[in-house]
C-alpha cells in the first residue's frame, strides 16, 4: 500500500492530522523507567499504546537512538507499531543527503533495516542525491523545504536571481520534477506559517511534515489555516516533546495521552 | 590536540594529501573474508595496515555500516585506528543536519560514541543546526559546499540576487560566521576544479576535503593545482573505491598500497 493512502486512512479512522513524534531523552525519561534494561522501547510501547487511536503517524527521530547506541531499540519500536497499529505508519527522521552510490544505502537503512514508510531526506545535493528515495514508489519521501528553526533563514531564505526564495526553488521542483511517482512530501516548519501559505499556493494538495507546534512555538490555528489543503488534510503536525514529556512520573502515557488529545481536537477545529 | 594540527602533522610525517575512505560494500569484498565473523572490520584492518604510513586521514562513510547494521564493526574501525595509528585522524562523513537541540544528539554520535576527529555536516538548516558542532573546538567541522555529483548545480549552483551562487554563500559564511573556533573545513568535489579554485581564493588558507577522484572522475591535476593553499597544503583529497577495491582476491591490501602509493605520489607531483 502507498504511504499516501496509508496515510488518508487513518486520518480518517483517528480523525488526526497529529504525529507523534517519539524521541526518547534518556534524561528525560521517567525514573522507574531506568532500571528496565530496554527502557526506550518500554517508554515508546507506553507511548504508543496510549496514543495509537488519536494520531495519524508517529514519527522517530534517528539521532536520539543513534547518539547512545540504541538502534536495536528504534527497530523494536518499528516493529512494535507495526505489529500492533499497522494502519500507523512509522516516519523515519533521518535527514540524509549523499551522492546517489551512498544514498541507496541510506534507502536500505530506513526502509530495508527500520521497515520505515516514509523518511525525512535533504535536498541540498540535488536531483541525483534524492533519486534512490524517489524510486521508492510505495514509500513517503519527505523532502526540506522550509524548516522550523530560526537558522533556516541563513540559506533557505536567500533569494535566487528570479526574485524566489530558495524553499520556493525546492518546492517548485518537488511538485514539477520529482513527484513522478506521486511519493514526495515536503518538510515545512510550524514556526512560519506565511511560507506555509505559500508553498501551499504553489503545491496544490501536496501533503507537508509539519514540526514546530509545541515546544517549538509553532501556532496551531495559524499552522492548521495557512497549510490545510482542498480535502482538509495534507498536513501531519508533529509535536514530541510537549507530548512525551507530559509528565515524569509513572503516569506519563496517560498524561500523554491527554495532550496528545487536547492537540488532535485543537487542530481539528481549524480544519 | 585540535583536528587542523593533528592534520598539518600527519600531512607532513606521511608528505600526504590523501585520504582513504573505508566504505566496505559487502558485495565487493573478497570472497575469503565472508567466512569472517566481523568480514567488514577484517577488511578494513588490512587496508589500514597496509595504507597508513601513505595517507592524511581515513574516511569512514556512515551509511556503509548503518544500512547493513554494522555500528559495531564502524566503532571497532575507529578504535583500531586511534590505538594503532594515533596520528592518523578519522573523519565521520555523515552529512549530519537539524534543529540544535537533535543536532548536539548527532554531536554525541560522532564524537562521543564513534570518536571521530572530525565529521562532515550538511549546512541546509543554517547557523542554528551547525551551532553544536562549531562549539567543538578540537574537531574539524567539514561542511558541504560544491558536491562532487551532478546534481550538485541543481541547488547550489542558483545564483543569489547578488549574483553569486549558494555554494559561494556558504563559503563566504563558513570564513566570516563559522569560523569562530578554527575549526571549519569546506567539502568541495573533485569534479569542479573551476569552482574549487573560485572557493580558494574566497577562503584563503582554509582546509578542504575534496571527495571525488577515482571512481567519480575528478582529475587529480587539476583538483591540486585549483585547490591548493598557500602552504602547499589545505587539501584532504579522498579516493575510497579505486584503492580498496583495486582487488578482489588474498592481496587486496597489499593492491590497495601500491594505489595509494600511486595516487599519493600523483597527488604530490602538483603540489
Amino acid at each position: 500500500m502507498k504511504f499516501l493512502d496509508q496515510l488518508a486512512d487513518i486520518t480518517k479512522k483517528n480523525n488526526s492530522l497529529l504525529c507523534v513524534g517519539l524521541d526518547p531523552d534518556l534524561e528525560k525519561l521517567p525514573a522507574h523507567l531506568h532500571s528496565e534494561k530496554a527502557q526506550v522501547f518500554a517508554f515508546n510501547r507506553e507511548i504508543i499504546d496510549a496514543t495509537h487511536d488519536l494520531v495519524c503517524a508517529y514519527k522517530v527521530q534517528v539521532a536520539f537512538y543513534s547518539a547512545f547506541a540504541k538502534e536495536e531499540e528504534l527497530a523494536q519500536t518499528i516493529t512494535y507499531i507495526h505489529e500492533h497499529y499497522p494502519q500507523v505508519p512509522v516516519i523515519l527522521d533521518a535527514k540524509r543527503n549523499d551522492i546517489s552510490n551512498t544514498a541507496s544505502l541510506y534507502v536500505k537503512e530506513a526502509f530495508d533495516r527500520y521497515k520505515a514508510d516514509a523518511v525525512t531526506v535533504n535536498p541540498f545535493m540535488g536531483m541525483d542525491s534524492l533519486q534512490p528515495f524517489l524510486e521508492q514508489k510505495d514509500k513517503g519521501i519527505m523532502i526540506l523545504c522550509r524548516t522550523s528553526n530560526a537558522g533556516a533563514k541563513d540559506l533557505q531564505d536567500l533569494k535566487i536571481v528570479d526574485g524566489k526564495p530558495l524553499y520556493w526553488h525546492i518546492a517548485n521542483k518537488a511538485v514539477k520534477q520529482w513527484n513522478k511517482n506521486n511519493n514526495v512530501l515536503l518538510v515545512i516548519g510550524a514556526t512560519y506559517p506565511q511560507e506555509l501559505a505559500e508553498i501551499r499556493a504553489l503545491t496544490n494538495d501536496m501533503t507537508f511534515l509539519v514540526p514546530g507546534v509545541g515546544a517549538q512555538g509553532g501556532d496551531i490555528e495559524a499552522t492548521v489555516r495557512s497549510g490545510i489543503n482542498s480535502n482538509g488534510a495534507g498536513l501531519i503536525i508533529n509535536s514530541s516533546r510537549t507530548i512525551i514529556y507530559a509528565s515524569k512520573e509513572k503516569d506519563f502515557a496517560v498524561a500523554a495521552r491527554k495532550i496528545a488529545e487536547q492537540t488532535r481536537d485543537q487542530i481539528n477545529q481549524f480544519r
